[in-house]
């Protein structure tokens, strides 16, 4: 019997839990992970794993919230180019310097964020709290704008390291920021016009 | 014990294991989902299932490969506007069609794209062979406006069904093609540049 709740007095215990839980979702993905094998890599038991988080999303999520890769966002700021290119740029560091192949980490939370609807909720409110909120533009085409730059980079991101769509899959994340960053930018300065429907 | 083998000898047969399948996949989705299941509601046997399809994988794979909703076709045909205005609107057709909530087969889709290689290398070639070869345009500027309005089109489907941003979620789908259908459009024609990247 591995010995219960051995560092249940360790204010490091949820940062460790939260590693392993990142490691095990890195090796096996979002849907084969679960809460013993994540127990087991962080050597307590798996009662204090739900302890501090009720269930394998709210893990997840916490998986999801530490800090970024701090050679991510260098990466972001020493990119060459326009806006909307550091934009992509650094949007695609994020999910290409983390373990395993590149791309691995956005696999494993595009299982989460379609197995499990309260991770899409928990994104759906990273993005507008903590991305989108205090940007000066407003108001409803403001919204759609933003709602389009999620749409393209995710979508980037699913035909990049999911469904492997060439030339995409194997450009470099140079290339692909040069030529996806424009559209993106036209949409952040708010000269693209994203016209309303007309009656029916 | 169920009767094995029961409809064998049925013409009928591999197309009512994939309907019992769409069935099956569109109220558990993917991950859910078992052989055993889908070959109850077939009212066969689990071992024919496996005769005619190897796995789970492949029998999703056959589920999208069924004839379209011939009510999509109709819609995007009848849809007002521009090229890329039809485009989208007969996109998100195809996935608010069929049964449960609109966007429950895009969803489903998602878990088995982002969970099995096999199926995602499926829609791969799916999208290759079926729905871009052919067209008039090619070389490398033409792939890679195709892979931008794959990845567009995918990160549409994912904003609006499975994070459900915005109002990207709650809007007609008339309105989503109206609003996304020109920047899509002026990729189809080849007059958006999507700049090649300078050496760093």
């Amino acid at each position: 019997m591995p010995r219960t709740g051995r560092r249940a007095g360790d204010a490091d215990t949820r940062a460790t839990i939260i590693e392993a839980a990142r490691a095990e979702f890195a090796a096996n993905g979002y849907n084969a992970a679960t809460i013993r094998a994540i127990a087991r890599r962080a050597a307590v038991d798996p009662a204090l794993v739900y302890h501090y988080f009720t269930d394998k999303p709210a893990l997840f999520v916490a998986t999801q919230e530490l800090p970024q890769d701090p050679r991510r966002v260098r990466e972001a700021v020493e990119a060459s180019g326009s806006p909307g290119v550091r934009l992509v740029e650094g949007f695609l560091a994020q999910w290409e310097s983390g373990p395993g192949e590149p791309g691995r980490s956005f696999i494993t939370l595009a299982q989460a964020v379609s197995s499990a609807p309260e991770v899409a909720r928990s994104i759906r409110e990273f993005l507008g709290d903590r991305i989108w909120a205090g940007r000066e533009e407003s108001g409803v085409d403001g919204l759609w704008r933003w709602n389009a730059i999620s749409a393209q980079l995710v979508g980037l991101a699913w035909s990049r390291y999911i469904i492997r769509l060439e030339p995409l899959a194997s450009a470099s994340r140079h290339e692909v920021a040069a030529r996806f960053g424009p559209a993106i930018e036209r949409l952040m300065r708010g000269d693209s016009a994203m016209p309303q429907a007309n009656d029916p």
